[in-house]
């Protein structure tokens, strides 16, 4: 398989650094061949984007949102492992729009996180998902994606 | 152990066809002896059932959502595993019910999923739970069922 | 290790009797080395902890129903394995909170229940999370704590 992060850099896709926890909690962790992430915020540039789906953000502004956040998850898991090719398969991925409630476009922006992960991983990264809008989020961030990895122990 | 689509026939239930996903995903993964759906949604007659518990839809509505969806579930269960019998335990099941700040019915409309899934396959669809009311779901659906399912590899 | 329970008690923490589930749920799972917990809803002197963040409660009182939430999360694991010494880690936390739309501080009240899981058992207990504001709760219940955790079988 082509590296993962080859591919991503071929789609014109960088992984920054990974960001730490705010809480009493981490961004990943392993066991056995299951890495778990926490919910992974966008990030761009130093800076979180945050606001409403359906208020303050277009649904444009919210697939960029959900790439970003990829792209941290996916910082995130090659710093626990030491590098993308031990994913084995994206197993299920959350993600969780903060929108109003009659914000119907919650698929559109899942797509962003979920196509950077099909972009590194091919047919591997294909994974099953909930994406849901939420009332509010920490900070009031935009969004979050969380997965469930198997991994190559 | 009865063959558990026996069992669904024996109360009435009949498996739809497999729904196909929408966006950059699959309705579910496998790898070794854990299968991992998407988020389902409730389609009855080829008719998506859509609008807000606590404003469009009564919890009987409700119910009766989360019951087609958890059909639809078992249909692409069925289909990914090349039948029921391969189900060892349904381990946990995530509902996200589309409803209003005011609703508090979300553990009636579950349990229209979660009677679907102990009717399938006994003490072994027993399951962990957890309900939550959401802001808004794609496409303004009335909710969705999601499971982590323990299979014969 | 130190016992987890004699950890909780040398911090004031007093785990509580187990809570029955209210649906057609159990309130956790096991399959060889992983149990799934339910979604586990604060009760504090056998009153139930409800209301909204934002509107009805402080986030001093989220942090405390996440605290006892998060409490009640492991009695039902003690109950469960025979003991919290067959907790290898804990590896990932959802919690949902019942908040208003312009809710913010969901990091501190999910900080509740994990600083609980730390004080029990300690790097154990630091798990990947995801905290996110849900727009209402079953009889209207301040938040839900749901757990992934790997055993020794």
């Amino acid at each position: 398989m082509t590296d993962p992060e080859q591919r991503l850099a071929e789609q014109g896709l960088v992984l920054p650094e990974p960001f730490p926890s705010f809480g009493t909690y981490v961004m990943a962790t392993v066991d056995g061949d299951r890495l778990y992430t926490a919910g992974h915020v966008p990030v761009d540039a130093d800076r979180f984007l945050t606001g409403k789906l359906g208020a303050d953000l277009t649904t444009e502004d919210g697939v960029h949102a959900a790439r970003v956040a990829g792209l941290l998850l996916l910082a995130t898991v090659r710093a626990e492992l030491g590098g993308l090719h031990r994913v084995r398969r994206i197993l299920h991925v959350t993600v969780t729009v903060n929108a109003t409630p009659d914000f119907t476009e919650h698929t559109t922006v899942a797509d962003g996180a979920s196509d950077v992960l099909v972009a590194a991983f091919g047919d591997r990264g294909r994974h099953a998902r909930l994406a849901v809008g939420v009332s509010s989020l920490p900070a009031d961030l935009a969004l979050e994606v969380q997965a469930v990895i198997a991994i190559e122990p």
